[in-house]
């Protein structure tokens, strides 16, 4: 399994995603799955990845080496592509490029072929975007109303987000509530693990105002965990007794 | 959908569930998943169901109606099983049974026999149990490790419940976690929705100390919504900035 979590608030965008791959319970490993491109000034974008390991590896294989434009003829890659939704478009192309070439026989093979993929970040001369692609090359983008979107397992974290990211929520708080919803998912998915991938964008920034990944030495994130937890045992100890019968 | 949770304490057993059933989202309606079955001073057993409702509805009027038990050749029901291990063996054989007459018709229309239920009581002269009976009729049991079962859509209410619950809580603690689990499923799931049912067994009580439905106007679970999401609030807001680049 997989966690990756991309919120676009006012002023920026953070985007956390976890490292463990897993064939079964008995083979797993550490691979990244956020992905950072940025040419500083001009463009700085954000992957992040969930599905089979094999399928997105590849589809960014096919975005760094090239694909060619249908329209235009032309070989594109994510360094060069003008706008945030070409840049979806393109990550979708990506995908169906790879089923096209290995679609056919992982279905002989029983394999899935399954993979959604966060997309975040700008391009000078644009918008601050944050999408999600599924593995039809098709995709959705975050809104106000709707300021985070999560792939791979995002039930375990997503009551924390739905209570509290709202589109003001500053870039400090979101990054705070997006390692708070990884906590919840890491206590309850053994599929997800340390360490994390963090990445910040200011919006108009152009470029990674944070790159970082949290392992199981970070300071700051292990005193989040414990607080979380003595934060909460105290919320629901603070809530009148049920008067329901005599308990 | 559904959620239902059974929490299992020393000092006795809190079991809630909702009452939403959908047919697809343009087909919902309320049914009771709560089933309880007293006589006071020599059993109390609540049953809770989750899946297909055709099924659990036969599940349980083969349990009341009685079914013949294979070693003694004598009718059994629910209210003449003499422990509650048995108990968990019968609504096994009464799920199978309901399998044996519309399990192969089901799989010819492609509609799953899918069926849960969490099983909780004390017959007089036993210990008071909580069971997951699985839709093969097998099952298993909470224990002083992991002292909560939960049925149908689990995860978004699992965090509370993995943080705070253990064998040493009080019966009004593990109705309030209860309660905060089913509210963040709520808010996460349009299919599991209120009201809610209730119950309470003390240990040895061997009656409902609470069977008790919760609806819109209830007053205390209104307040334990806007507590909880206040104390969140609060508690990831003291929680210091991340130290990460210059956020």
């Amino acid at each position: 399994m997989t966690y990756c979590v991309g919120i676009l608030v006012r002023d920026g965008l953070v985007m956390l995603a976890d490292t463990r791959t897993n064939a079964g319970l008995d083979n797993i490993a550490t691979y990244r799955k956020l992905h950072l491109y940025q040419t500083e000034g001009e463009r700085v974008i954000a992957i992040a990845t969930a599905g089979n390991l094999a399928v997105s590896q590849s589809v960014l294989n096919v975005m760094t080496e090239g694909l060619e434009n249908p329209e235009t003829g032309k070989i594109e890659t994510i360094h060069t592509i003008p706008s945030m939704f070409k840049v979806a478009q393109f990550v979708g192309r990506a995908i169906r490029e790879v089923y096209r070439i290995h679609g056919k026989s992982m279905e002989q093979q029983a394999a899935s072929f399954d993979v959604t993929m966060l997309l975040a970040g700008q391009v000078k001369g644009g918008r601050l975007r944050l999408f999600m692609v599924y593995s039809a090359g098709n995709f959705i983008e975050a809104t106000t109303d709707t300021p985070y979107l999560q792939i791979g397992e995002h039930k375990y974290g997503k009551p924390i987000l739905d209570r509290a990211v709202t589109a003001d929520t500053s870039i400090s708080e979101a990054l705070k509530l997006g390692l708070i919803s990884m906590d919840s998912t890491l206590r309850s998915n053994l599929g997800v693990g340390m360490p994390i991938d963090i990445a910040v964008i200011r919006r108009d920034g152009l470029k990674f105002e944070v790159s970082h990944r949290i392992d199981d030495n970070d300071a700051y994130f292990a005193g989040l965990r414990e607080h979380w937890s003595a934060a909460l045992r105290d919320a629901h100890q603070s809530i009148p007794n049920p008067p329901y019968g005599e308990t």
